[in-house]
């Protein structure tokens, strides 16, 4: 049985992915959570998960706790205190995630656990680059504190590989989007979906024309799944599906499915990374029966459990 | 008259850039110097500084202070709380360096005050890569927590720049060497020079065959000088001299001139940087009439300074 802290255990993906365990690997993996809050926003119960710790990130006794009252083999780290949007004062970015995670590699050094999984952005990593798609191994020009910071955990996660012999497993995924989504600050599919279902016009900032990647959280889930169960290996890859829309293709999309939605366009913040395209390349290299939902299916299955799942 | 605001003011590289300006620009700048030290360590003057501020970089009170009661115009960010070897007690390095700087932005961002030229590491920021010539559009790898604070900052300012409309011009600097080098810590071939002279043997650590950029004190001063003296503009460049040398080669160097001097190999650490070569092709683009002092010459020089300013 291996035991997987998972850091920011009651949010979207992090309770994707435990569902996706229960269903497919429940006789070999069990889940510690750590998150803000001591249960799940919606009462959404995973039966892996054996305990919970809540707390402040920035509070390093309490994670500390868990690695002395738990033997630790994995630490899934989805915790992010910011998005994008409120990223920009930049100095609570740093000492609410930034600092967090140093703290964090400093106590898995002190008790021996050395496999992470960090859940980067492909969104805010690389930066605005038009018509091209982005692979790992180029140069990145984050735009916001919620990048720089993802940047500097991923550079401080290769260099505890490299000086100290982690296994530091980074993923830059794109937009996911599915079931058990309740933010309504980032995720634009979901969003739409539920004002369109409570009759709100959708929200479209800029132009809208921008296309970026959209992933459905159920092949997220199972590509994490394969990386778990493969071994944890240092290394950074795209996670992506290769569906490219635009946020007005999206939203029409959404109108059609919903009938009389209105659309409504807003002045767009300057931080919001407009365009992008992963290279799936190397993930298709790791995984090569890989295949992903298609766009149609997924949005489907998004609009019934949004449908039942609507406040 | 340009008011310039010094951080790390009493450093090597800062006096020796204020002296430069004494010499050579003395009717169009002037100084105010933020530095931990009150004074300078061994009491070396310079007539453009018109006013010293003394305190801890993580103290923003003492950061706004000094913007209320200057005009500044331009910020040269020369202030590092650690050096490789020191910065692997990774959450000071950000505490002391990052968070300051982040600080600081927010306090230029009030005050107005958008020009800012940061000294970067061409060193830390890009890492090991052997026989590879460093450009600065390609991805890096930074080893140690003083590289990824360093990459951060130079991110935040990129951001600053796209963001709200500074000018953030950084500087990756080689390893500088040369007159008013006090440290003990960082700068090979003055701490040779210093231990040869007082008959002791000099540390080489690890196998002292990496070959690194060399540059002399008074070329950095320089060159620094053409930036400040044509407007700041946004970018980042590479500044080093093409003077390519071993370790060994330097310590051999040193023996020779002082013939009776030892020369003992120490384990070295993983997080130092063994080679480097930094391409400066954008550096001379940017200055045509780029010219750097002899290696033979600007040793004689330090050679010179050391024997006249030994402990």
């Amino acid at each position: 049985m291996t035991t997987i802290l998972v850091l920011g255990g009651f949010g979207f993906i992090a309770t994707n992915i435990l569902r996706y365990i229960d269903r497919n690997a429940f006789h070999e993996y069990e889940a510690v959570i750590f998150d803000k809050f001591p249960h799940h926003i919606k009462g959404v119960a995973c039966q892996c998960v054996k305990r919970v710790y809540s707390g402040d990130f920035a509070d390093e006794l309490i994670i500390e706790k868990i690695f002395r009252e738990n033997k630790i083999d994995i630490v899934l780290h989805c915790l992010s205190n910011t998005v994008p949007a409120t990223s920009q004062n930049a100095r609570f970015d740093v000492e609410s995630n930034l600092i967090p995670t140093l703290n964090l590699l400093a106590i898995m050094e002190r008790h021996d656990v050395k496999d992470i999984v960090y859940l980067s952005s492909g969104g805010a990593i690389y930066g605005d680059a038009l018509q091209k798609i982005h692979n790992e191994e180029e140069a990145v020009y984050p735009k916001s504190s919620y990048g720089i910071v993802k940047l500097a955990i991923e550079k401080y996660l290769l260099s505890f590989s490299e000086l100290y012999g982690f296994r530091t497993l980074i993923l830059r995924l794109s937009n996911p989007f599915g079931p058990y989504h309740y933010n309504d600050r980032q995720g634009f599919i979901n969003i739409a979906i539920r004002r369109a279902l409570k009759g709100l016009p959708i929200e479209i900032w800029g132009s809208g024309e921008g296309k970026k990647d959209y992933i459905y959280i159920d092949d997220v889930s199972r590509i994490i799944h394969g990386f778990l169960d493969s071994g944890i290996e240092t290394g950074v890859y795209n996670v992506a599906s290769g569906i490219v829309l635009s946020v007005n293709q999206i939203a029409n999309h959404v109108a059609a499915e919903f009938q009389t939605t209105e659309i409504k366009h807003i002045d767009a913040s300057k931080i919001d990374v407009q365009s992008f395209q992963l290279d799936i390349t190397k993930l298709q290299n790791r995984f090569k029966d890989l295949v992903f939902t298609d766009f149609q299916t997924a949005f489907i299955k998004t609009v019934e459990w949004q449908k039942n799942n609507i406040d």
